[in-house]
């Protein structure tokens, strides 16, 4: 029985009981480089000076965005050193955008969506960034650009510009240059930006600490569809819209929401002064998207006059200031070649419980401090 | 405007987003260690070696048992290898306790229903521990032992122990505290162990942590009682129970009952495979407790059977293993005292914008490792 559990539990060990456990580790030197190697040395011609990078982004260059972007995932040391200069001098220039995060299981059309949404927004002359963290694809290789393939509308519309995640790494590192390239879409004029993940995991709790305001997208019916949602995030979202409303379902999907509206009152209340509203859409007949814009507009309106937007911001980035502190502290343990070594067998002591995990990680430090 | 969110927020900054900010840091040699030291001189004489107090403690020993843990709560070093030593051998005498989880806001009768649910348990032949986590103790001191005082009568059980929280001290370091203290209870022969928590902060996911169930304190009523209860709590709970359902209030705490029981439904199912359950229930007049006490039963069997139960607690002590080793390694960077002097400049020029979050982190960390 317990077999079972660690077969269905194995992949997500990694966030058991929703709090992170040895994660957020960074290979450096590894994941990714290749494929960026590749990239730049083709482009090795075209590397521009940093200020050429700035002015480049400043004037909304998209050819020089993305370049920028590639050395902000690079991991090449020489990379981020650049990349870090491109970022210090577009950060006056930045901060201007709605950072709006979007999240919702498979199948529950999420690009569609975004595609929707997206078209709506751009017509009414905004333009829009469309960023992704999805650490899974490490596994499922392009499928978020398979997604942006499915975006095709957007993918051709000049005001709108969508980057596929960070192929691989860690989600302390994809996160990392998820929110260094927003800084970077900024400054190049997107008024908008869109970070979307799966609803499955932890990238959520990441995304919120970057996003001003958060979607959930959901499906009618409160059975099996609602089981690949992670328990946490519902009551992260400041929206709820149910999407596929349209056809046979719309009565199904106006159950759903007056359930959801119930079901929100006994939520706490949040700190920013609002209320979560649920509303219907769908994506496909274009229908709701008028009234998820009118609640986020009234969102921005609320936090904007009780100054929670602004310090949101702030806390966001002093959040991120220590995160990456932590990571770093947290890598250099882990990835040290004797802790690395000597790991497994406390781990297996304290699991079997002959040893307390106070005293296996102790003697692990020590190990660390006298290497 | 933002000056009123400062204020507002300044006590829970560590918690912003639900997401730890340089928080579990453990003050060494600092906290309530004058209060050990006091309580340790007087009983000198008293002291006794390890093996002796291992015996004491699985002879079931109160006294030494209590001394043995305040050598836990102790800050001391020489106390703490005492400590550590205690630990370890009564490891393997320790897990066979049900440890549960209880919390709810202040105001919602916790100790007089941990009073009425512990005598009713105590009256069944088991033996009780009820320990607490509360860091807040350190600005409120004797909250905890005044609700001792308010046990009175399960404070007077033989068959019960009552500890009161470690007076003061990070999270991270009480929640060290109250694990290893469950473990010299379980060697000590309870078979049932309460942490009590107050339904605020952070705590709760740590309780969470540690134990096998967990027990949501609720009133009837969706308005402000529940305003104090923190976003993601209620996803937790394997069981609510709406308390002071009695006298007039019994309407309305049936009402509430169905309220729950319906949102708890549009919850995604837990790893446990567990259905969460709502009751009503009065601490005052000991109506409803058979019936949490049933669904304790209840999830122990179907968790047992499908391997979950152990499955969690080998997780858990993996968690705190890691927890351990990522708590010391940021107290050693963040105690350092020239990063401690660096920091708050860095902090607020990443909060104006003016540097990246990432760009401060790294200046800092090069500063750290080159000392």
């Amino acid at each position: 029985m317990d077999a079972e559990w660690q077969h269905q539990h194995i992949e997500n060990h990694d966030d058991f009981l929703g709090l992170t456990v040895n994660s957020g580790i960074e290979q450096p030197e590894s994941f990714s480089s290749e494929s960026v190697t590749r990239f730049l040395s083709r482009k090795r011609k075209a590397l521009l000076s940093v200020d050429e990078y700035v002015r480049g982004i400043l004037e909304g260059n998209i050819t020089v965005l993305s370049q920028a972007v590639t050395l902000v995932e690079s991991s090449k040391k020489e990379h981020q050193i650049i990349a870090q200069d491109i970022i210090l001098k577009c950060l006056p220039y930045s901060g201007k955008s709605l950072r709006i995060g979007i999240t919702g299981v498979p199948g529950v059309g999420k690009s569609t969506f975004i595609e929707a949404f997206g078209k709506f927004l751009t017509n009414q002359g905004r333009r829009l960034a469309v960023l992704a963290i999805d650490p899974s694809s490490e596994r499922s290789r392009g499928s978020i650009l398979g997604d942006k393939t499915r975006m095709e509308e957007l993918a051709a519309d000049p005001h709108a510009y969508i980057r596929p995640s960070p192929s691989a790494g860690s989600l302390g590192g994809v996160a990392r240059k998820t929110r260094e390239t927003v800084i970077l879409c900024e400054a190049a004029g997107f008024d908008t930006v869109f970070i979307e993940t799966v609803g499955v995991g932890q990238s959520e709790t990441v995304v919120h600490s970057m996003v001003d305001f958060f979607l959930l997208l959901m499906l009618a019916g409160a059975g099996d569809e609602l089981q690949g949602i992670k328990r946490g995030i519902m009551e992260m979202a400041d929206v709820i819209a149910i999407n596929k409303a349209d056809g046979d379902n719309i009565h199904k999907a106006e159950l759903a929401r007056v359930q959801y509206k119930n079901a929100m009152h006994l939520f706490p209340t949040a700190d920013s002064g609002w209320t979560p509203q649920v509303f219907t859409c769908s994506a496909y007949a274009k229908t709701g998207l008028e009234q998820v814009w009118s609640a986020i507009n009234d969102y921005t309106k609320l936090t904007g006059d009780n100054g929670y937007f602004r310090y949101k911001r702030s806390e966001q980035a002093r959040f991120w200031m220590f995160e990456t502190i932590n990571d770093r502290l947290k890598s250099d343990f882990y990835l040290n070649p004797v802790i690395k070594a000597a790991l497994p067998d406390f781990e297996e002591k304290v699991q079997r419980e002959e040893i307390s995990p106070f005293s296996a990680a102790t003697q692990l430090l020590e190990n660390y401090y006298h290497l």
